[in-house]
């Protein structure tokens, strides 16, 4: 899989995207991940890529003909099948969509910036929009490394034994149940008993009791979908 | 305000709090981050601060040792309002909860990883859980960044006239309006006209009916709380 991410902030992700699950996936040939600045498409002579929004408004709007460029150059390279633009008003991005684009072959991210994108980007050029919550952020560079992260680790291989991605949150529409580890007993904190006993058909029906409630009493949205 | 960071993976977020806005808003002494490594915290002599679960499951698990350590060396230099650990199935992340972050002084923010932490650090030393969505990440980091991202942004003087909070999406229940910059034209790709007319009142009025619309089409859920 292949993830081009178009940026004016390279250096705000460039250490996720090095680092740990994610560059091992890239040192096992699993993923290729290229950072591209925006700057770097602009015809303008002082790489501007914003300006201000037509209308008078506060706020500086990133220009279509850099983003243009940029993915008319990369399209030329490559068949996409995602160009992605993260925003607030986008698609809910959940483990189902992780789940769905860890299975293409190579997806543009196009990352916002400032007040905005010239909206003719959106209606032209962007096959899908994402939308990794309802909040701010000073740009998309986060929700890029966001999906990036949350899909390469569901890459068969990326990650080892000690992340296990089948147990995880979200799988089934069930929450995790608690997990707990050395030492048994810390200051009087003990751990449950039965995970102790070694009873395997009990801690397996303790941990589904554990997570069917903790689902019911946490998340009963996601507890309706089971 | 200051926030201080407990994970694992420093180096995956360095680059994300030292960048643009964040690091502005530091440079300018609005806000204070901490990274702390919490290997740095563990008495085991070969730095581990994991082990397997009880019980027998695939993944590792955060030790309660290390991170109450770390905690309590933390509360012991100054107060702390909240002490967040990001994981799936805490509170839903929303603007809403940026705000109320972006008003407290200290904060802690804990980072999960690998298949967890041992519960007891969540019954015990936590304050707050926080979701920052329905997916699952290699670790906690990149959700940390997005809070404190989404929360740096909101304290008055982060951000310039370029960003600018007051007109963003979810402050008040609405999607924002289409933004357009130059050129007028590009490629027969025309700008609405009536940004370009002058007319402010008219402006104003496409804009709240845009957004409007734009929030009853693709969130109706927001559009019902307006």
């Amino acid at each position: 899989m292949r993830i081009d991410i178009i940026t004016v902030l390279p250096e705000m992700i460039e250490g996720t995207i090095n680092t740990s699950i994610l560059k091992r996936a890239q040192d096992k040939g699993l993923v290729t991940f290229e950072l591209h600045n925006l700057r770097d498409y602009t015809l303008d002579k002082h790489k501007r890529v914003d300006d201000y929004p037509y209308g008078g408004e506060a706020g500086m709007v990133l220009q279509i003909e850099p983003i243009d460029r940029a993915i008319a150059y990369l399209k030329s390279q490559r068949d996409y099948d995602e160009v992605i633009f993260t925003t607030p008003d986008g698609e809910q991005f959940a483990q189902s969509t992780a789940n769905e684009l860890s299975l293409l072959n190579n997806i543009i991210i196009l990352c916002g910036h400032y007040k905005g994108v010239d909206y003719r980007v959106r209606e032209h050029l962007i096959t899908r929009e994402i939308s990794i919550g309802d909040f701010v952020l000073t740009g998309g560079e986060l929700a890029a490394a966001i999906i990036a992260d949350a899909i390469v680790r569901l890459i068969p291989g990326a990650i080892g034994d000690e992340q296990s991605a089948l147990s995880d949150s979200f799988q089934d529409n069930l929450l995790a149940p608690p997990v707990y580890t050395r030492p048994a007993d810390y200051k009087g904190w003990t751990v449950p008993e039965v995970l102790l006993s070694g009873h395997e058909r009990k801690i397996h029906e303790w941990r589904l009791e554990q997570a069917e409630k903790r689902t019911k009493d946490l998340r009963p949205d996601l507890s309706r979908k089971m």
